[in-house]
């Protein structure tokens, strides 16, 4: 899959005449090389589970142009949260700022790299579909696949627009939060790409609801595991802040818990000190005090818990090929049970 | 064709669980209300100018998945431009901010307004894309569409790319200008929608370079015109001023020949007047003289016929009908000849 995606981007940056859009591949090509590439590898097993085994070269394509459309949705999500940083690097607005930065006025520079951004993640966006187009599926495969592709996309957006609505005011509707995980994570991440993998190989509607049945408890116990890691893990490890969550204030279903079984002055405390962009460590212990005497922490461990077995459960009457269902086990475990 | 639109818009926002989607395509369907339809009216004429006659439904729906794209393009372009109207109403990032503005900053608001208008235009491409695929063509007419429909998507972009990378210092490069009007304006706005149209009804490399020799002069005279209307135009009859190009310092082909052939002094006194926020009638006064001691207006006027002459006579011998041939001249005489 990766060299798909490598000979497409190059192919992209040869126009000779026009430079810049070898300079704006190749910037691409960097930001994702440090993908996990995880809704790439859904979609090959959700190939294998219903008996895909041949000319696996379609499924890779696709498989390629489903880590694409990832790039864009990150490059679009880092100019909208403002971020500086991904994966250890830069982000692609302040590398396209930096590239910009001859001659003018700060200001300017920000606007040009934020700017710049947008319009890569849209090149990015475009260049998925082609890279999807590209892949030689047959106009049955096609038939079915297209619309899951475009529910896939549709459902991240109004995911994000969802999280974008929530954010500035601190929630306790802990439906709330879940509804966004289920958007953002839990179908974007997990269900559709199974979906798209098994569509190509040919499926029924037994196996899509076995998919579902699976994805949707595990993409939520994914993401709940991603909010405790954000605030108990431990940076070395996660290679993350443990108090960037809690400044920004950040609505997850941990603090909505909190919040809900909060007495007066722990909630009092609670919106005082989550969205503070100078808490610092002892600020932080506080809130995470009251995570743990509201039992916030030990509710969301065994929503999780809780979530896995539903997700494991999920495979034993699937009709699914037991290599894939001892993937699926894996991937269920290591989703849930991670330290970074 | 707007009948295709509203009901894919409506269908769109109909999910019962899902108010927000309702709100979003509500949102795009007024926007896209104040449109010209420009691309969708050569997508249709470039299909009956190679003998397109019946089933004009799936014509009909590929020249909607244009606009949409286009009301995508528009959306970004203002989030970019920071611009707060758009046909005399408010811009999109401005409604959204707008209906976000209880209980918080107005930094923050500012900044929601900015990111939901990003999703937005996000989710209009998408559902362009749904458009294209809903409209029914048969396997060797979406072989012969998709890569146009692509191809116009990266011109675009990397039109857009151009233009930006140019802001903020003026040039005195005339061909720099006419290679972003011919990505941003020529291919996008009129090559590529005739180039579709073509392609559904089925054509040949002699019918397709003859729309490239007719779309790409008269592309370039549309926005040479459109340079002059925006320093030279009547503010009541274009709806907007004619101070703005110049208080942006917009780098335009009139601008460029002036600074080519302007003296030391002309050329100090335009450096320091365009891009001046403040400018005012006295001003642009003073620019608008050295356009014409320069001779750069009456060169771009002697442009603009010049390109209109070399649409005009590509539609000499052009394998097209002869009704179509009419629409295509009278198109050509109103896109150069324009007062608004």
């Amino acid at each position: 899959m990766d060299d798909a995606l490598a000979d497409f981007l190059s192919e992209k940056g040869s126009g000779a005449n026009q430079p810049h859009l070898s300079y704006l591949s190749g910037l691409v090509q960097d930001f994702m090389s440090g993908g996990k590439r995880i809704r790439p590898l859904l979609c090959v097993t959700g190939w294998q589970a219903v008996g895909g085994r041949d000319d696996p070269e379609r499924v890779f394509r696709v498989a390629a142009c489903l880590e694409m459309f990832h790039a864009f949705a990150l490059i679009h999500d880092d100019v909208m949260d403002l971020s500086n940083t991904r994966r250890g690097r830069p982000t692609l607005h302040r590398t396209l700022a930096a590239h910009h930065a001859s001659c003018r006025g700060p200001d300017e520079v920000e606007w040009f790299g934020m700017s710049a951004a947008v319009l890569l993640g849209d090149l990015t966006l475009t260049w998925s579909d082609e890279l999807f187009h590209s892949a030689g599926l047959a106009p049955a495969q096609l038939g079915a696949v297209l619309p899951l592709v475009s529910q896939m996309r549709t459902e991240l957006m109004l995911g994000q627009y969802l999280d974008l609505h929530a954010t500035g005011g601190l929630t306790d509707d802990v439906d709330a939060t879940l509804n966004v995980y289920r958007y953002k994570t839990a179908k974007y991440t997990i269900e559709r790409p199974l979906h798209v993998g098994a569509a190509i190989a040919g499926t029924d509607p037994e196996a899509m609801a076995a998919f579902t049945a699976y994805a949707l408890p595990l993409g939520e116990a994914f993401q709940l595991r991603d909010d405790l890691l954000g605030v108990y893990g431990d940076p070395l490890v996660t290679g993350k802040s443990h108090l960037d969550d809690l400044r920004a204030g950040k609505n997850t279903t941990l603090t909505a818990l909190a919040l809900r079984t909060a007495d007066g002055e722990q909630a009092a405390l609670l919106r005082r000190l989550l969205g503070d962009p100078l808490l610092d460590e002892e600020g932080a212990g506080v809130v995470r005090g009251i995570f743990e005497a509201t039992r916030a922490r030990e509710t969301v461990e065994r929503m999780i818990d809780d979530r896995q077995q539903q997700a494991l459960r999920a495979l034993d009457d699937a009709p699914f090929t037991a290599d894939a269902v001892g993937a699926l086990k894996r991937i269920a475990r290591m989703a849930t049970a991670r330290d970074s």
